[in-house]
């Protein structure tokens, strides 16, 4: 067999945040490690999610031999459909993110075929020429693994999102020790998560919320009413078991709370004492210093359970006065308006509140921070380096992190964005060519309805100045217009102001535009089209100083 | 005369962030305390500024006999010419508030003819019945007032914005023995300000960003490009100072950066060491480790100074590796995603980064945390309190922050949003009736330009699932429809899935639509385009699962 290349294809997460993927190739095999989604910019008018453009892995699909996920969040499944509706491979993950998987291809009518392996940390499988060891990480979702690659040309070791947890709510100990071997033996590549590389120090064990839920428990006098997110697990471990210490039952409320709960309770990684469950609609029935409610929604999603709370707009919860509401998770960037909107909705209902920074905390991040990075690079002392998960500034910032590191052996650190790739053959890693990366958005969560680009583009340009179509209606047998040309807008003027004044002057605009082109022009429709777009954007620029689309519709009547 | 109530009337800025107005009424007179602007939020489409709707006080403009300004930001005077465009009131604020002023009066053409008088703390001003007492306060803009206002009722302090700096960089003390004195003789009303009300302590002096500065300069080996907000003129001397004292020439890039420092320095706010000053256009020709250049746009605004050159797109510097660039500024919630793209630019240039949160920090808050605010509190241990300047979530904390006065006079405190009224009469104070008040959007900075809530409606509807428009031609003797109806669409579909194919299916159902029905309806244009809005928008929402904004037009042709 030829000597053959490895090649590092980051698909998506690199240089920006979320929908993580990327591909492993060594000769005629490929692996696929993670495929995530992202929740899209308030930029993408319209567009629910995002995903990866797959077209790497679909030009190469019968190269593909396995996707392998480190754990259950949608950064890291969320494309999962997207990519099984193309290629057929079979995918690996622990029992709960696969079960996480399977209720996301439930939805899209997948489920059936596809190929679910559940694996364990300290498990090793074989995809042709690689073989892949999963290594248990601490994470604010339970069952997460890094995962240590084997190819013909050395180790890969790439991390999932992680932190350094020396305390995790269920005890189960970050595997320094499987790191620290890999790291003695030697190991070729290192990719790791570069998500909290600005935060300094080290990020607070899980265990650090607790004195903070057990004031928030010791002081309320009516009921509890806490958000976090769905899948954090050992958040939700400690939710119930303060609860059944302060004798109260605990609700559930919101869709993903239900789903989750149900999946990690039925495979043991979230235990629920006996009798502890309230039914949502046995709520209000419940004499309040007895409840907990453990509601959806911490980015105050207008659907969330929480949200719908905060309105008094939810069939199973109404709060009052002196109720205790905690907000027990990150505020994700971009989210903050329409948080602060569900705050303040709860503060006027009366409610007592817990967000925000405080001390001790409310929420701690899953991501390490610049101290635990320091030690994962200390411990895996790779030959290269290659920060992923994150923003540019951020992988930047790991790098210069690593240069500590070169001392000990490391040759080099490569910054690569989505799309760049990274070779390494005997002689050493350099940078290959690049592959075709992208985005692909889509509307209302179906597999069919990517949203173009161009359309983005229209929406964006309705959203500033909305639309002024001019419709002229054209006697075919006399090429000249029929009556005043119509002007039907939205968004553009209002009926109050002069706006109505506007569009009957416009359509003189048209009307003078018609009758000053020559039969021949009029014939021609492409012609006329151009110059009443362009006389009618003058006029109504000079008037407006706005740029509405302007779109020509002429009829031959 | 017979006995009058005081009334508390907020105009704006009380429930919300920005555009702050309150208004004091006795009897025929009204003082008006500031009038801001808020800028739009993303929501917002195409909206450039968000002033208070005046309508309380157009419907009163007999009455209103002073606007006091506290300092000069946006979201204190921002609304000033909108405001002075309608009322010919007298105008009284520090003269460093009325120079900018003035700047936004003359870019509306009405600076001629403005009563602008300049006032300075200590001093105190008859208007109508009430006699006010300018205060100086510390904030992160110079020439920062508190107002003590008596009436015929007691005094009523507004804090305007403030921090009690104790050590202020240009060692003017926060007016401590004032407020004391008015808190001994005994105060009716405090208002103040709730901006920061969740922050535990005490915000930081501004002189805590020197050491990081200080750094900042004896790390850098090349040029040192610092943005901070251009109001900031104690952050802009201790720059000027350090560059002074480190052999740096200074380069201001950016409009309202020179206009300010223009401003400020013809006060004498801001010294100007002799021969610091580097034109723009002589940064690139200097020596880049005796340079600094300092540059507006913090929030990652397209068009400032600060974005451009973090595309390598303006004309007077280009970064180059190992340029320091430090963002010396709040992160606006909201403005996250523009600020880290801008960043992210910056970092791919190779230039180090100093930004975010950090000890010694690089930039503290002009607003009183927690402790401060209980210190005014204590000051001036006012008969009735009420909350200014903030979100109901903040207003309310600052509420419950005061219980603890309860003990010392406090008699009640009053949680009110813009637009609720407090009334105080020899008997008390209450909840009086609710005003007018609202937000008015305006476009492109122009007065005229007021965009109404029916338009920003349908650009948001355009934005989501863009707009479709069937077109039919109805021939008027016939009242039957010429040929198959066009449909006109953009942002809806694009044209390389199966777009066009929908759209063809469409242009069918309308054409059924107007064949089912009877040739009465048909020469009812109303009940038409009702059947073909519902019977399309059935269609395509079946099909796409979107909701365009459906709108037919008939032509008679």
């Amino acid at each position: 067999m030829a000597e053959q290349k490895l090649q590092v294809v980051p698909i998506g997460g690199l240089g920006e945040f979320g929908m993580n993927c990327l591909a492993l190739r060594y000769g005629d095999d490929i692996i696929v490690i993670d495929a995530g989604m992202m929740f899209p910019d308030a930029e993408l008018l319209g567009v629910d999610v995002v995903i990866p453009d797959f077209t790497y892995l679909e030009e190469h699909r019968e190269l593909v031999r396995a996707l392998v996920l480190t754990h259950g969040h949608e950064d890291h499944i969320g494309a999962v459909p997207f990519l099984l509706s193309e290629l057929d491979v079979p995918v690996y993950g622990t029992a709960f993110t696969l079960a996480l998987v399977e209720r996301r291809l439930e939805e899209h009518e997948l489920a059936e075929g596809a190929q679910l392996n559940a694996v364990k940390p300290g498990q090793v499988i074989e995809a042709g020429p690689f073989k892949i060891e999963f290594i248990h990480v601490t994470h604010s979702i339970v069952s997460a693994m890094a995962v240590a690659i084997t190819t013909p040309l050395g180790v890969v070791i790439h991390t999932g999102d992680f932190k350094v947890d020396p305390t995790p709510t269920d005890n189960i100990l970050f595997d320094l020790h499987t790191f620290a071997e890999y790291g003695k033996r030697g190991v070729l590549l290192l990719l790791s998560d570069s998500t909290n590389v600005d935060r300094p120090g080290y990020t607070e064990s899980e265990r650090a919320v607790r004195p903070r839920l057990e004031d928030v428990f010791n002081r309320a006098e009516r009921r509890i009413i806490i958000s976090c997110f769905s899948s954090s697990i050992h958040r939700l471990q400690q939710i119930l078991d303060l609860a059944a210490a302060n004798g109260r039952k605990v609700a559930f409320l919101g869709r993903s709370m239900m789903n989750v709960t149900e999946i990690s309770h039925s495979l043991g990684l979230l235990e629920i004492p006996d009798g502890i469950l309230l039914r949502p609609q046995d709520i209000m029935q419940a004499q309040p210093d007895k409840v907990v409610v453990v509601a959806s929604g911490t980015q105050g999603e207008p659907h969330s359970a929480l949200s719908r709370v905060a309105v008094d707009n939810h069939k199973h919860l109404s709060i009052r006065g002196d109720d205790t509401v905690v907000l027990s998770a990150r505020i994700i960037p971009g989210n903050e308006k329409s948080i602060y909107r569900m705050i303040n909705h709860i503060a006027k209902r009366g409610a007592n509140l817990v967000y925000g920074s405080m001390n001790p905390p409310v929420h701690v991040s899953g991501h390490a921070s610049a101290e635990e990075l320091k030690l994962m690079l200390n411990l895996v002392r790779p030959r290269y380096f290659m920060p992923i998960h994150g923003e540019y500034r951020l992988l930047r910032r790991h790098a210069q992190l690593a240069q500590h590191l070169r001392h000990q052996g490391l040759e080099d650190i490569f910054v690569l964005e989505t799309g760049d790739t990274l070779e390494i053959d005997r002689t050493g890693a350099h940078r290959g060519e690049r592959v075709t990366v992208g985005r692909v958005c889509i509307d209302s969560g179906s597999i069919d309805e990517v949203v173009e680009d161009v359309v983005i583009r229209d929406r964006r340009n309705l959203s500033e100045d909305g639309f002024v179509l001019p419709i002229i209606a054209i006697n075919k047998h006399t090429s000249k217009s029929e009556g005043l040309p119509e002007i039907v807008s939205r968004g553009f003027v209002g009926v109050d102001d002069n706006g109505s004044d506007i569009l009957l002057a416009a359509r003189h605009v048209v009307a003078r535009t018609l009758e000053e082109s020559t039969s021949e022009e009029r014939t021609d429709w492409g012609v006329m089209q151009e110059k009443i777009r362009a006389d009618l954007k003058r006029f109504l620029n000079k008037q407006t100083q706005r740029r509405p689309l302007i779109m020509p519709v002429i009829l031959e009547v």
